[in-house]
């Protein structure tokens, strides 16, 4: 039936306040968009609570799909004005897989991945939504799919979808850098774009472009940690990760919890892939899911009888967040047992409730890896070089070493 | 409580994408965000479902509240500069002013405004709140509300707060054009807040800066008709209200609909201004009310057995929007009969039914005021005069006058 | 031979601070930007010596023709999209012919276009320069410069050129008012070469670019007054003026004066119009002339013996600059007596120098034009109206209105 | 006498692209911002003819210094509020040593430094011109004087003057990026200022600023290569100092070259260190000469009859540019030779003439110098580290090495 209703004409123009005028050429993209499966995506927040650090940070799914699709128009374009062959059905398909590349994310990103779901992957739900839009659209996506899955024969079509230079990498580091305010994001894309070939099938880029790569690592590093993993960012996930853990546990064990009926599906059972992929309601649910739900439940369960839950609740809505310490050393079992006894104290909560209040972890910054599926350089002299070591430093080395933070959550 | 939980330091700096770093300079200014009251505006979107046009519109009336409040200590620099006295507790009062200008505001900020509570305009409401804080802050908020309601001797001080020149003009335009990416909305607000001056008690500008408020003035006319008045915005709130209006009326009717508590109060009983200010438990409700529970009640109630209001939901949800007409003339009655008449046949509903979607009505264009309240350009020679009639040409005279213009919606 | 030097490859990409990376992606057009012609627009700046007022504002003319180049790429196919034929022979010229349209500009742009070379305007030196292009190219700007006299058969491509609405002022609007900082110049390129169209042979603007047109021409009217009519530009322009008025006066009367041989050539004669279409020779020394003849000379003449042109050079160089009262009013003689009167004193000149020294004239903002070559709206239904009449309301029609204002310089 | 015609009012706002609005609050700044010798350095560009590679950098070094004024005030600002003692007088002081810290710049900044004035370092003759001002302003510049040369009490005022994490670089980074359009370069100068802090009298950074320390760091190492030792701007500086090379021996010999008479002084004699300290005259000719001076004297040039002179000239206002190798390998002895023995073919000029077209030498870039004058990081607990010591990866470790790149620039 939407397919009717299309909001969008042939040529629409999209206005995006990093790109200015995106236009979205190619008719079966719009269909695709004006797809409920799709429109899900605008009430699927980037950056889930970031907002509590960065208060611009409000964009959506939505909003970073299609910049990452006007981005790989840009690259076929760059990519074709080389020589290099791409037809209308694998420019097209492409647009539609780094569109649809996101399109399995739950409620509030990451955070929520493995709580609601256990097991699934969002990549593995997209894949599995991609398949549904293929069936209804007749099998237009037959190449987009072989392109997401890395089935196609031209590579470099999947690595611009999905690689350490991909256009989901180009276009969330500009975004969340634009609404963070954070500057060290800043990605010279323009640059890159320009500069991307491909070499006996696999994307590279060429050595002009080599410092606006450096400077894209270096930006992914920085975001990291100024963004990603900021520590009261890490703070809030931690809260919202304990509440849907007693809420489903509660859940289970027969309470009565107020939540849209597509929360709830996903509350009242054990839901695995095996399941998942077997049970069309569950992804009929899965479809129909978003921040709205969460946020609303929880709003519903600062009042709720048990005070576990309600404490967590209340101390989320009202950003109340806990302590978090990042360092590079962990905490020894006897500081942690400190942490848990004055915090016991502190909430007035009992041994088997302090769990849900206090947490440590660790949180990793791998910038760049230089082993599997790396970023190739191309000379002039056509010599192919993985792009670390065709620096004249360092830098780049240095920046594919993965760090490891250990973070510690608890109640101020 | 939250007073122990300050989430900020003293010297707090705010990264906003706009001015960049915000630095928030006094103690109490942060109890103030701290507080629950204030941190609801964070699920507050300024600009309702004006997303479904400009998808980066997601910003929250707490950025604004905060970008004003930035805008606030510039302009009360500029004119301390200038010889003009402002002790620090009006300068911090004159902030808390502005920070809590849209304390009151409701769920889809404009849009609901009179649905769910009847003939209450939310500057009503602020002033409520205003009073509140007041109390549990043992009155630390005397001058702020008297600046609030114009009750100041330094008449100037409430007029940065509120008039056709104030800082949330100043902010909104500007925060609401770099959101959307329409760039007629820019202000110059540099310059301006560098020409305000104050005579006789009044603000006024220097003739320095007549042509950015000439510029002021037309971005606030193109913003109008761009986007706060945009054809599809305008469907899209239709919808909402609609929605609202029969689930009120179901509810009244005591048809079970599922719905957050704090939505329910307000969904379940008529609740006009007097029940409001003499009944604490109305504020209570309405101060945890907030966008979620709106979009959340709405995604339950695309199953809800009642067809119409199922179908709006799904409209709404899906973005199966409406189609909008908005013309200088108005539709005659014969032709709404024809529209409605189609529609029914359309959707297959009912003489009593068609009124939810088929919808009309004015909409008015006053980019500026030259009758009350005007602003005024103060000469070298110390000649005030009213703005529209200090410029060189009528282009301001030009947009002191209203425009109407009348839109129809009805189902595509 | 410098077919053989070019500085760029086939497919070059410029780095342009406003546009990010522009594409230049036909061959003879970086022929013509590496000719010597060209090249000299590098050292013309684009707004004289209003540097003096706006730090920032250096920008030359040969990055307004770059920039001015790329709109027109990005208006072509713009127009191309919608269906209007353009074939790749005229869409080349039409870039080459807004590349070039500045191409006569001699130093310092408007400001010595009669001083140097008394009655040529300046486009019609890039038609004759542009004549002697396409001899070098054998005929290769036949239809470049058929579009830029108006004689080609699709009138719209010389509108993309020259007109109300052409790439030229979308350019310069935007350029200006990134380097002055002045923000209320700013234009919605985007949106209007969006929604530019044919109709009947004629560039029209679609109706739902209006208000972006309005936009257009309020940033025209208002970057005159606060950047080109500037009234302390003004004054320096008068003091440029004047010192190549007084060095010409002492060169044709025989004094010596050190400058460049380009400058020299035209100090030393009077050339007019047919002199300058006769003589190859006048042809090669103004394409050799640029603004760094003028202050190299300005500089070397401060020290000159003659008093009135040491001064004047001196005031320039020093930015000692005149005091300019800019007023809708004319001083009556009276006034302009006593002026010339207390300057004599001040400078201690005689009456026949003074008036190197006290100047008035009068300056016209016209920001639109609504009777000739008038901006075109088409309606939905096809209507074509004259976008002043096209608004909901008069401002355009008040911006029609030519302002004139009267200025008087004299020393401070 | 310049004192009386004070060009800006007591609080000056200036327009600047980069920061907007620029406020310059006291007095005596704008003295010596209207004193010839500072308003000289309108006329000197930044960055040479880099222009030639990125059109938009056309910036003066008059606007790098306000820039770092302003910067300046941001970081006094900012240290005051943490409660280090700075005076009123130190404050200006402070700022006037950071305008004044490229006054004694010559034209084409870098470029000639040893060609006109040999063995003379800019801020040598930057220290000459202060001490000249100081007198004119009767001793209110003595303590900039002490900050500059680093002899007053607080280090850390001059530390934010001149070391690696001074306000030159932070300005200069920022705009030479903004207008190159290399975004690479982008700093996060706010975040940066906000973190500045003195322990034990020395400037530090808090932790909180450490990552935007390494895109600080980052942005200098990639402008290097991208901007300042961008292959082609090597070969035009060649190409420049080439030309004063010959032209100055030319002079020497007697020839006569035409050239405004401030640079015809350092034409026709040997000026060394000793003499420029001891003469009043060189100084005097000094502050008078600018990029006009040489650009207009090597467009004289391009007539003259001395051919390797006239080729230079003529190559360089043409944008003939010369082919630049620039590598990691230093060219053979063998290879060079070749290279010669190709070029005076092509050119046809003799053996001892080549040099003047084949050159060759080294370049380095030094992003950070871990080793004298480095920058601290203080930690919570007061602990101090130097920041490549502080970093949780080596990648500033990376950078504190030196890269040298060998270039050979001959004719294409």
């Amino acid at each position: 039936m939407y397919k009717k209703v299309l909001a969008y004409k042939k040529h629409t123009v999209i206005n995006d306040p990093i790109y200015g005028f995106i236009s979205i050429p190619r008719e079966n993209i719009f269909q695709v968009i004006n797809h409920p499966y799709f429109q899900r995506l605008r009430r699927i927040s980037q950056l889930g609570l970031t907002q509590y650090v960065y208060p611009g940070a409000r964009h959506s799914r939505f909003e970073h799909a299609l910049g990452a699709t006007h981005l790989m128009g840009l690259s076929l374009n760059s990519l074709r004005s080389k020589g290099i062959e791409i037809t209308e059905e694998e420019y097209n398909a492409t647009q539609l897989a780094i569109l649809l590349h996101d399109v399995g994310h739950g409620p509030f990103s990451h955070t929520l991945e493995h709580s609601l779901v256990e097991g699934v992957h969002h990549e593995h739900i997209s894949t599995i939504i991609m398949n549904e839009l293929n069936k209804e659209f007749d099998g237009a996506l037959d190449c987009t799919i072989k392109i997401f899955e890395d089935k196609h024969p031209k590579k470099f079509l999947h690595q611009l979808v999905s690689s350490q230079l991909d256009m989901d990498r180009m276009d969330y580091l500009n975004r969340d850098s634009f609404y963070t305010g954070v500057s060290e994001g800043i990605v010279n894309y323009d640059r890159i774009i320009n500069k991307l070939n491909v070499h006996n099938n696999e994307l590279v880029v060429e050595y002009k472009g080599l410092y606006s790569v450096e400077k894209f690592i270096t930006a992914r590093r920085l975001m990291y940690w100024q963004v990603y993993l900021h520590k009261t960012t890490l703070g809030v996930d931690q809260i919202i990760i304990k509440i849907l853990k007693r809420a489903k546990e509660l859940a289970l064990a027969g309470e009565n919890l107020q939540a849209t009926p597509f929360l709830s599906y996903f509350l009242s059972q054990k839901i695995e892939l095996e399941f998942f992929e077997n049970n069309k309601e569950a992804l009929e649910h899965f479809t129909k899911l978003d921040d709205h739900d969460i946020v609303a439940a929880i709003k519903s369960w600062t009042v709720h009888k048990d005070k576990v839950l309600s404490m967590l609740c209340n101390f989320l809505i009202n950003r109340k967040l806990f302590k978090v310490e990042l360092s590079e050393h962990q905490k020894t079992e006897e500081e942690l047992v400190e942490i848990r006894k004055t915090s016991m104290q502190k909430l007035n909560v009992s041994n088997s409730e302090i769990d849900y209040f206090v947490t440590h972890g660790k949180v990793s910054n791998h910038a760049y890896n230089d082993k599997d599926d790396t970023i190739k350089v191309i000379f002039a002299n056509k010599e192919l070089k993985e792009v670390s070591l065709s620096s004249d430093l360092l830098t780049i080395s240095a920046m594919a070493k993965k760090v490891d933070k250990y973070f510690v959550c608890y109640p101020k």
